[in-house]
């Protein structure tokens, strides 16, 4: 039979049934009995954590959806109570949250009116429910992982309505606000909605620079001092801001991570792992980055040569086709290297036994961004460092891959090669391609890709299906009102999970360019504010259509990625500083310059280190005061904080010293004293000290009782200085 | 009447008869009206705070000593408690303190066993309580200004006993350790005891540069690669321990500055300042620092060049006196200048108008930063980097001094000074002066100077007044039980306040020596670790005899010179790589080395320039290496204060679970419903939906009740799947 479905439904956005999570269940032919324990332990811990549980058929009949949700609203609310309370005890919010669990209608008011619960938190709370172990009060439930391995994966459903409003919402507007930021927080979590502030700050950020840079590229040209000073400022004034920016979005968030209290000191963590244990194995690291430089090094030099002696030395036969050889190999070997060279990184990683996933994600991403530098940027760093300036000695080393073009090298040096010797432009080229081609390229992969891959796919898996229909009634009936509903649900039971990595490192990666090498093209930003802008809306169009919906997590930075961004700023200052000093040929002053006449050797090494040198301390120079600067302009967020901060201390402050406001002792008080002598006063000190009662530090105070004698005393005194001694002795 | 004075007493150290704080008052006798008024108002607010007071006349007729002593113990214990909960609330402190202000019994209990009160807390309460605003509490007295000018000091007494046990225990030990520094911390607070604490660090620190120097001055010799990576390595160790170390010692002192506690947004402080405004007033420095090298800069290069020509260039009539002319020209200029840029840079600092004391003085610090900078490093700068590369073009020019000697300039370039073109030796010679010579003489100001001064200036007033006392009965006649402690108080009146930031640049600027320079004689770390096992007694001697005893202050770090610290490690790289390559002599291999015989162009600036940039960034490389490392080993205190955080917060929620557990929601259990079948269970929504019960969210959830009929249906399934479909398709 086949399933009915109401056309009319399934044009106004559905509702996702309460569903919190759906776990996708498969069921290996060999194994069902095992699933099948398996799966009664499932629901059974399930239920005991305080879910409701469902059961449908999957897409195939070796796979089943199990639909969750939290049973109780009372139990929804006790548990995040518990998080926030504990979320204060940790030092990450402020203030304990204003609700005493033992009056229910107090609670109620509270996450009615003060607090309510978002979407996000529900949704986390619920995923930690299921994931966190049994004896802490969850389902345990770990997939793809011992014998829950019959357990898929663990997703909420998309909001159909919610994605719908933000994808039009989005496409209709320029700038995004924090508004926007704000309900992407509420829905996918901090993570998310992390990587699009910083995606929102650095496009904002890139008006400048696509301004400045287009004035540039009109004005000053290529190769500028002035365009490459005012990039560097700029990629350190957007560095520093966003260190402040996550810093306030993390406390405007209410979260800000305590790192510690993930620590085993805390008795919380059971692993115990030696630091010099992990220490030893983090030196692995070394021979890894050797190992990336070597293999994806070696192709990228190696099609590199083959290239510039194919398209600028070669001139033999068959040339219109070898000129494909290295885009060949390359699409060939660096895809598998780079594939490799990630499951290393992670295995490594792994290997290194980090406590916390952010520890772990940490030291992962500084791994795969060795592997990212070198495919992204050694192109180019080869053009302009080995391929302009020593080429016409390296060039000829070349005929190495061509036997017969041996006869023209073999006169001397001077080659027949004058396109190559004088070629910036192949290094302009090679910018644009990187900057403008590569993206668009990067934005099909991303969106397009997918989207056909998924199409086929699924006609593929129908017609299996239809297929084995024919020959069987395994199909699922579903009951109509719910058809449309699971239909969707094994769609998205079939997506990936969203990486919010993938997406950081494309943004890292497009600020490298930015700052090592726009200032061989200055309208580099233009590109990226235009690919921006397309980009956060294809992003969230990936999330909502092309992934599952993700988990929401939280975070309080975009983690790793800050020190890749500071190292590419930093870096940019050196690369910025050389390029200028070799390839700027606009003043006459430029004596350093290269001549691309002469020799390479007319260079002037030590006037190119100086300029490096100079640049890069400038750099750090400019950092400091920047970083100066920005940490005292105010920060909403902290300050909203401070304020809260504030305001708990004086509250506890206040009431604690109303109390001892009775206890406190008002110290000696003045009374007008009877007359009294300096001399009577000693002379009863001493009477005190003949009985006997006094000790020498009893007597010193009483010679004075009072601060009322203490004034007549000093006042005697005083009056004696009014006629100064020493004018008697004139 | 001559004051008897019972020379027993004054063998056994002396009790403090209990004060806690003295003022030492001043009447000017043209102001002694003013003075009186200004007297009752004091005596008057330091009562009402809570003091008793006692006055006795000072040394001279126009002076007077007031005694202060806490009044109660009750008003001492509410106010520490009362500032120990205040650190709880700031976070300052982990735990409150462990008693209730309403009882007592309880308090009584908390002080004598829990938490007793130490010397240095007392004291620093006493002088809180002297010093804050009236409508906080305190007696609002602000020593030499406004109507408070008369208070010339407000200082505590020594504690004689511990002083001698202090300076005795210290003589005999050649090492300190963590219980000698906490007893300084008990007594003089964490201000001081954060120098000591410094000094023994880097004392300990020492040992190694002093061991490993001394086999490289006997094997390696002088300018050798290796010494200079060692000691470049040392010095980032150094540095990362400390910034450890001092956070784990600001931990275990139970005190951590939160800085945003003095921001002005929590409303604590009145006073706001634009930070623009001071932001531009900063800028100032850029010219202040532009005249501190013009001034000490000029100085010391025309020293330099004078020393120079007459030394090396110079032969004429009177060059034995000429010899002493540069000196005795900075012995003049230098001092003179140094004052007047100090004082500048306090009005700098006045001006920029800082909201903390803390921030003022870290301002402060870092102008005079910049002018030990100029005084202490620029004479070697000049020999390394100046005179020995292009002595040959400049000294030519030096004639410019000595109109006579023009005629033997006149024939040419060669001239007769064949000395100072390969003096090496030189740059030796000073090195060894600043490390040896330079620390001796500073020894002898820092500590026999003072002595010696006070002594005379002793001696002098004692004339004075004894001749006055001819003329007059002003003498002071003190009680014979009082009178040597009198004396002795008056003695403290006229010492001078405690300035450890004068310790601290002295540390500082010494170990800029041993990182900076030496490179040039290894033995340097030898003689500061003997220089500084005397530097750590003679600052405990001054401390306890030269100076007023310091206010015990609080300190979480050793402030703005751990910036200095690492600038100087910094730096130690760059000059260390170029000394190395311009004196490095011993192998063939240095080719870029500096020919002495040939022209200073000769020197490879290419090679030069790569050398230091080598270093620098192996520099920064290593020290991200050792932060990281450091980082990962324990910090006892960290440790400490992580524990105790953890166990309070442990206590809270354990304490919250367990009332929550009554309140929590158990989720719905399994019970072994009675026999369903599916197509049942569906039947019965289907009825649901038919009486217009059901929406279509509360129909999914009723189709399976309770977990035992999800496992019941989910069962159902895969039992379909035992028989794979797909296995009737082949």
């Amino acid at each position: 039979m086949v399933v009915s479905q109401s056309p009319e439904r399934d044009k106004q956005p559905q509702s996702n049934f309460d569903v919190d999570y759906v776990i996708h269940y498969t069921i290996p032919p060999n194994e069902s009995a095992e699933a099948e324990a398996s799966f009664t332990q499932l629901i059974t811990a399930l239920s005991a954590a305080g879910f409701a549980t469902e059961v449908r058929p999957g897409r195939t009949p070796s796979s089943l959806l199990v639909f969750l949700k939290l049973a109780s609203t009372s139990l929804l609310h006790s548990q995040i109570y518990r998080a926030r309370v504990q979320d204060w005890l940790y030092g990450v919010r402020p203030a304990a949250p204003a609700a005493s669990p033992e009056n229910p209608a107090d609670m109620d008011r509270y996450f009615a009116d003060d607090e309510p619960v978002t979407e996000a938190e529900r949704l986390r709370l619920a995923y930690m429910l299921i994931t966190r172990p049994r004896n802490e009060g969850g389902a345990g439930v770990t997939p793809k992982t011992g014998h829950w391995r019959f357990v898929q994966s663990v997703f909420p459903l998309h909001d159909r309505a919610f994605n719908r409003e933000w994808l039009s919402e989005w496409s209709k507007k320029y700038y995004l606000d924090e508004a926007d930021i704000g309900k992407i927080r509420d829905r996918m979590g901090e993570r998310v909605a992390f990587y699009f502030a910083f995606l929102q700050s650095y496009f904002a950020f890139l008006l400048f620079p696509a301004a400045f840079g287009f004035a540039a590229w009109l004005v000053l040209g290529p190769f500028s001092t002035v365009y490459a000073l005012v990039n560097c400022l700029w990629a350190v004034v957007f560095f520093e801001h966003w260190k402040m920016k996550e810093v306030d979005l993390a406390v405007q968030w209410g979260f800000q991570f305590e790192r510690e209290s993930v620590d085993p000191v805390t008795g919380e963590i059971v692993k115990v792992y030696s630091p010099y244990k992990r220490l030893a194995r983090q030196l692995l690291q070394v021979p890894f980055a050797a190992a990336c430089v070597a293999a994806l090094g070696g192709v990228i030099v190696s099609c590199f040569a083959i290239e510039i002696f194919i398209n600028e030395v070669y001139n033999g036969p068959f040339k219109q086709y070898l000129t494909f050889l290295p885009t060949v190999l390359l699409t060939i070997f660096n895809p598998t290297l780079t594939t490799l060279l990630t499951r290393l990184a992670e295995r490594l990683t792994e290997i290194e036994n980090y406590e916390t996933r952010d520890a772990h994600q940490a030291a992962f991403v500084q791994k795969i961004f060795v592997i990212n530098f070198i495919t992204s940027y050694l192109g180019i760093f080869l053009t302009a460092f080995v391929y302009v300036p020593f080429g016409k000695i390296l060039v000829p080393y070349l005929d190495v891959f061509q036997f017969t073009a041996q006869r023209f090298t073999a006169e001397g040096k001077p080659l027949p090669t004058k396109d190559w010797k004088i070629n910036p432009n192949r290094l302009t080229k090679q910018v644009i391609y990187f900057t403008v081609t590569a993206q668009i390229v990067n934005f099909a992969t991303e969106v397009i890709v997918p989207y056909a891959k998924r199409k086929i796919f699924r006609t593929v898996e129908k017609v299996q299906t239809e297929m084995s229909e024919k020959s069987s009634s395994g199909q699922p009936k579903d009951q109509p009102d719910e058809a449309s509903f699971l239909k969707r649900v094994r769609n998205e039971a079939e997506l990936d999970e969203y990486d919010v990595t993938v997406d950081y490192r494309e943004m890292v990666v497009q600020f490298g360019y930015l700052s090592l090498f726009s200032v061989v093209w200055p309208l580099t930003a233009c590109s990226f504010l235009v690919n921006n802008w397309v980009e956060a809306r294809s992003d969230a169009m990936k999330i909502a259509t092309n992934c599952q919906r993700p988990i929401p997590w939280r975070a309080d930075s975009i983690g790793p990625w800050l020190n890749a961004l500071g190292f590419l700023a930093w870096l940019g200052s050196i690369t910025s500083a050389a390029l200028v000093f070799l390839f700027h040929h606009g003043g006459g002053h430029k004596s350093g310059g290269l001549d691309l006449e002469g020799s390479p050797w007319d260079i002037r090494g030590w006037a190119l280190l100086l300029s490096i040198l100079f640049a890069e301390h400038l750099y750090l120079l400019v950092q400091i005061v920047v970083r100066g600067v920005i940490r005292k302009l105010d920060s909403p967020g902290l300050l909203k904080e401070k304020k809260e901060r504030f305001v708990m201390r004086k509250k506890l402050l206040e009431r604690m010293v109303e109390r001892d406001v009775s206890a406190e002792a008002s110290g000696p008080g003045i009374s007008a004293g009877e007359a009294i002598t300096r001399e009577a006063l000693e002379e009863e000190a001493r009477r005190l000290s003949v009985v006997g009662e006094g000790r020498p530090e009893q007597l010193f105070w009483q010679r004075q009782r009072g601060a009322s004698e203490t004034i007549q005393v000093g006042r005697a005194l005083i009056a004696e200085v009014r006629i100064p001694l020493w004018s008697d002795a004139t």
